[in-house]
């Protein structure tokens, strides 16, 4: 293969490389100091782009941004094309590019085909977890069944020591498949067939569906119970009813931003059962966790939309651990 | 290096590679295939991604977009970093990446470090002069100096029979060097220090300059002529007064839609010299040549900021070659 003299090659990452230096890299505080660093004005993080498809149909996003403070600039390409599992192929695909913010000389291609995302989505939701969850949780419910269910646990290990797990999904045959997947692991995970039962004996809620009609009622949530909404990403996309939003005590996003037009605050805000005045950014929490949780009888939300922050951390994490 | 087994490794594609591949493609059928689609309203382009750099200054611009036609989509990366040549590197870098549309997999990555852009638009550029320039012309007028003014003559060469050439660049010095570059050359090129000689005696003018203040009066472009405005991309570039485009009698531009914010097109209508009546799109003048110059009297002018769909076509181009 030629290379050319005059120019810069950038490192190309393969998918096993990543995953190994993945292991070596203190994900959660690498992306907590891109959320505090986000919250304090400190990203560039232009309106997300997006392209959409119809036959067969499929969404594509965009997303990019640098900090100051960082050498680098990140786009993030991920897509979900749902009629994939059919061909064998995941529904996510994608790519990030690393760049040198200097020069715009692309110094990386991490071709992670989608995992990346889900790592830094996973780890986003044990960041949430770490400052809003009720310590004594004695079970933990995951809605839904998919590659995000699973990493949500792997990640939420780090920061709390509740193992028993209630999994729902809504084929019920795959929250069994969930349960068998973790058989002989640490965690004690019981399939479920009726998310009202999950959700009144859950202390922490992970929810990960596509969903696009809401799944998870207000009288169901008892006193105390965290939720991290990880599903909705979308305008479109809804997994808590509004009316929960509107009891809970205290509401945090990662991107005020972004939950003006995207997630569970943003249908919250349309459907007129919540106002804004009183979100919390994740990057703000995390500076100062007196803004989350004031009593064991709070009922927490974190509504997370995925930022390119996340993204532009975790890519030079594994880049620098790479070149090391 | 290890490859994961599950996922498809995009083909990786360096720049001496895609050089090769170019020499065998009919780049002006492809591009013209191209503009026709997206004038016909079967292109999906979203709006241009834009991330601006303060420190050093630079700007990164995502063009991307769709065919229903074809089985791709695409991405582009492209940065302008000025002071790049001050460390030895281009100040245009970037890359293209090429998508199955019909599942988000990434299939190819194109190493070009910004040449498939200057090729397209060169090319762009060509076509234009196919459909507008006099066929008598007997000198053509290149302003600027730089890559894009050379790669304008190269694929000009390919619908003009023309080989006398004038070229003035800001830099007296460089338009010097641009003479003696082609020296060896079937070309007949001299350097002028004087914009308005090469104007009055030019009957193609092309203008390539990244220029912020006009650089071309209305009074110097003589009857007959056509020019093909390729510098500006932007709103904040400009090298024709406002005056000239209301003189003409044909205003071509690539896009209608880009041309409500950037390009000349869009300085002459905010300078309220212009009306937007009477603009035709590059495609629809390639599906219907008669839309185009209706005497040897005509002033023509071409605007054109580059489209997705020209990246689209380019990297198709290479990528099918390439794995052929």
């Amino acid at each position: 293969m030629h290379t050319h003299q005059n120019h810069h090659q950038p490192k190309i990452i393969h998918l096993s490389e990543i995953k190994d230096c993945l292991s070596s890299l203190n994900l959660l505080d690498e992306i907590s100091q891109g959320f505090v660093a986000y919250s304090k004005g400190e990203a560039i993080l232009p309106p997300v782009g997006e392209m959409l498809f119809n036959n067969p149909p499929g969404e594509v996003h965009i997303k990019y941004g640098y900090l100051n403070s960082e050498n680098y600039y990140v786009i993030k390409i991920a897509s979900g094309f749902y009629q994939n599992p059919s061909l064998g192929l995941s529904s996510s695909q994608g790519t990030m590019l690393l760049f040198d913010k200097n020069t715009g000389v692309l110094l990386s291609i991490l071709l992670d085909h989608g995992h990346l995302t889900d790592v830094r989505t996973a780890v986003a939701g044990a960041i949430a977890a770490k400052y809003l969850a009720p310590v004594s949780a004695k079970q933990i419910g995951i809605v839904g069944t998919g590659i995000q269910a699973k990493m949500q646990l792997e990640y939420l290990q780090e920061v709390h020591p509740c193992r028993k797990v209630m999994v729902w999904g809504r084929t019920a045959s795959k929250a069994k498949d969930f349960q068998k997947s973790f058989a002989r692991t640490e965690w004690n995970v019981e399939a479920c067939d009726d998310l009202e039962n999950l959700c009144r004996n859950s202390q922490i809620i992970v929810t990960t569906t596509p969903s696009k009609s809401p799944l998870i009622k207000k009288e169901w949530i008892q006193k105390g119970t965290h939720i991290t909404a990880i599903g909705s990403d979308t305008a479109e996309k809804i997994e808590l009813d509004p009316s929960l939003l509107a009891h809970a005590d205290k509401l945090v996003v990662d991107s005020l931003e972004q939950s003006n037009s995207r997630g569970e605050v943003f249908r919250a805000v349309e459907a007129q059962k919540i106002s804004r005045g009183h979100l919390v950014e994740l990057g703000s929490l995390i500076t100062n966790p007196s803004l989350g949780r004031k009593s064991t009888e709070d009922i927490t939300i974190a509504d997370l939309t995925g930022l390119a922050v996340q993204d532009l951390m975790i890519a030079k994490g594994v880049f620098e651990y790479y070149k090391r």
